[in-house]
């Protein structure tokens, strides 16, 4: 599944289809940025051979980042990492009873020389914004773009500030 | 490195080099026990290609167990177990400030259908004799000398309980 | 209980009645596999001697795989593994407010010597699986069986992947 | 090892003889208090049957209290007190790279109905402490010793302020 | 709040009124005994001399075993086992987002010499046991009735095993 | 031991005396401004009298911050601070196999109304940093010593930074 | 946001309004004590000038303590510290899967001379009361209204044990 | 201090001059793909002026990725990336006596928006490599030279596999 109107920058990849809501901030913030992007259900485990093929022939398709969410023994962010010098972006899912300290550290904890660009549990959205900065290394449009998306941040809670409300809701 | 002079049967993998008096008690146990065995350094993340066609050719390579020992993020058992249906025996290794608690979470929490038969952290002693164990399953001699291991290790507390010293060492 | 149009080659035991929902994945992928089992709910704690008469017996009364799942101090498949040679599947069950992380090292942190092969939390699927792969070690066509649940994992995978909806559900 | 001078009334288990040190403050505060004890090594794994028999037998033999220290999956005071109705005092050993945290877990978090009296990791003094209160609970003379030996804990502590000495060491 | 039929041997301490419904088992065994009993809400914190007070004329009172639950930094059966030498459980309740972790550690993690008996977070029926083994150390009666309901827990384990529905509920 | 050249406002309490070298940055901090300390070893468990007397006592003798450091489970800063109405600070001190987990735990998990102000593990600088900040509330002239402390500690990054040397060690 | 009868003493600073429920409990207990106050939505992250500038700015505005909450990797209380001598409360607040250890260890965990006055997870009201506690250092009479408080905490837990029901609710 | 011979692109910055060892895998690996970089002792907590400052300028003195590594309630990643829109890549590191758990939660666990790369504890040659990466999306030359670098560790590997020798050492 792919959003064509832009050339597809970011691969995005998710262990399960039960997944997709807990990913879901990845291609919002980029549909926000307007970066073409790509989701696929692909598990290091269930389908360990598309999971390397989708890898070793990203970069050659011109995807620039990768995204892999995946939560229990979270291996899915390191095996692409394995196969591909592109940034790859880890999102530890929190899938199991354990509350995503599995995924976490089977995401963060890669050998030297092979890294995992990890962000939050669930943080989908943050996923979303560190390939957006990586894109926008060479691009000042994007860093541009960036600044004011922060700058609505700032906004947003200064309007919060003068409207609030310490009565229980 | 293999053991020849019997068949090899079991495939012993570990992560780095520096794992290996972590995982000695592979194949002091297999040697006690007359098992073929060979041992590689193999890498999910260094050498995911090395390591996905060991995998792939095990089982036509004559081997029936393979054994795995990683630390870190420790996806070695859980990539070399999505490529063969053999069944594979995860070692988490303690190698980093966590103690091992990451290597024990990215080794034993796989994913439904595609399980890691995980030992103890550094518990490559059980490693062997779970390996010795599921090919004794059809094999009542082996069992027999599973008995007879067992029954030395009870002679062996025995003794100790004749000789117990209570001073301090 | 038994399902008895098989020979009866696997012990599923459990700690608890409670625990019936969160085992009910080994049964099923045994069936699948049409492989015979027997189910039972033994106590390491409540009925010791049960369990140690059921363990010493498991091996000539056929069986060849014993599966135990136990949540909390999970002592269930080590005091199981100590009373025969047979391999013995554990299955942490999350059944305590810790999220499992109890059941886990109780169940995997066994001393040297005598090991339980132990899955995910929760993982009664993965136990399975694992059971038949260990039956399967001397099994051409179990093996087979195996590879093919494999490839249906992955055209399940892909199709999921053709339909792939990415809006809010 | 028995201390034979009076009759025994506290049998002291233990998993290993690699325990010995962390476990002997059991037995010399029995021996402060004048409490007949006994020294096993029997391991809930290696020699179930021996361990068994021995909490079987305990309270016909005049044992009154049974104290048991284990690492790692630590199962031995679980697998006690299963056997006995006598109380039974559990010591988590931190005896592998996780610190306790799993011997710990593993003794306390009994089931319903079987508890194990759980001091802290490699507590064996409050484990004898523990002890001599439970022989107390009938006999006046033991509580005042507890009391005596509570005050001479102030008076030590009181000498300590007296002479302090801030000056690094 | 007392049951007065028998005299008092068991002291049952809370930190908070909520903490009733994790508490309730304790007296639900000790009644099953026929063991008399009173419970108090006493916090370390809120209420300390209320505390010390009750602590250190509990064994006058006659008193003979005090139980103590509690959540957070659970300190309660802590200040109550400095303050008497009559034994301490301990009961970690899980009233915080961490899923009783503090109170397990805060309970069981005491100094040598001041043992608190810990069971198994929310295990107030473990401690209710416990509280009657400890009784019954110089009662062979007691032990007898000990060793019925251990036979019952046998009996029903063994009548849940004749009627096993192993479909979906 | 108390300072006695000025008046004595913060007293610094440790369980025990082998805490002496890891609580020690308290009364060097405390040195530093010229503000007037006592140090005691008193231990919420085995000495409970003496330390209820000291909490309760403090305010009356003048003390205006109560800093208490103590390892395993440890009471001793929340015993203080059920007792007294000036504000306590409290440092959890790692001194078990668990590396603080347990004292941190049992030092800021304190139940809604009695607070313990708790820094980090080990963090005995911190601590007397705290006990400043407070007795600066109302004084100016401490807050601008505070600020020359900070500013100090701007001018040491500052040397650092002129003078890295990134070979080897 | 302030409350404006009375001078604004105490700045309570959240990372986001999505706290403020978690976070009410300063508040109430500051009105309880009539201590004026202001709450600000200021995020480390999202708006680290306004929180820098809100920083350096409260001691000259006269306020006199800052209570800041937040979840996840909780900077925000760290941050305030960097910029400001006054005392500095933190609390971490339980946002995330992990059930705010992530947040407990990231607000206490300051390094050597920049403490935060950490409280318990979630522990609005503690916070309230320590902020209370700092005030009163130099006003006896609000250390009355303390001790006053603490009282009726004592009243309550002894009508609470007047009226005690044991039954199941 | 920088490395001048190409212009710098690289920021690495860390909170003490005694993480200069746990860090120097950063300027190693980027010294060893010819990046020019500069290294900062930096702290979000002693000097946040200084590093809000450095963060603020970064982009425009002409730095293209940061690298921040710290201990304990690691924030200084965190306050980097709020003051700028390149990329931060977060170093935890284990520094005190939890292992590095508490550096990690603090350094990955960001709120939505504003995102760290997080690598392992204490990886800081995969917080070097991330960075080349980083460099690398819009530079065939740099990937290639990664793909070289991976061969290489490929053939380290291959090498290692002729030499085993499974004697202990």
């Amino acid at each position: 599944m792919s959003k064509e109107e832009n050339s597809v920058l970011v691969g995005i990849l998710m262990g399960s289809e039960s997944d997709l809501d807990r990913m879901r901030g990845v291609w919002e913030v980029l549909g926000e940025f307007d970066i073409g992007y790509e989701v696929k259900i692909l598990s290091a485990h269930r389908t360990p051979d598309l999971t390397t093929q989708y890898a070793v022939e990203a970069e050659k398709r011109g995807l620039r980042v990768l995204v892999a969410g995946a939560g229990l023994a979270a291996h899915l962010a390191g095996v692409v990492a394995a196969h591909t010098v592109l940034p790859v972006i880890g999102v530890p899912l929190a899938s199991s009873s354990l509350g995503g300290l599995d995924s976490l550290l089977s995401t963060v904890q890669m050998p030297p020389g092979v890294p995992v660009a990890t962000v939050a549990v669930n943080g989908s959205r943050s996923a979303g914004i560190l390939a957006v900065q990586i894109l926008a290394v060479q691009d000042v449009r994007l860093r541009d773009r960036l600044k004011e998306y922060r700058q609505k941040m700032v906004e947003k809670v200064m309007a919060v500030n003068e409207n609030l409300n310490l009565e229980p809701s």
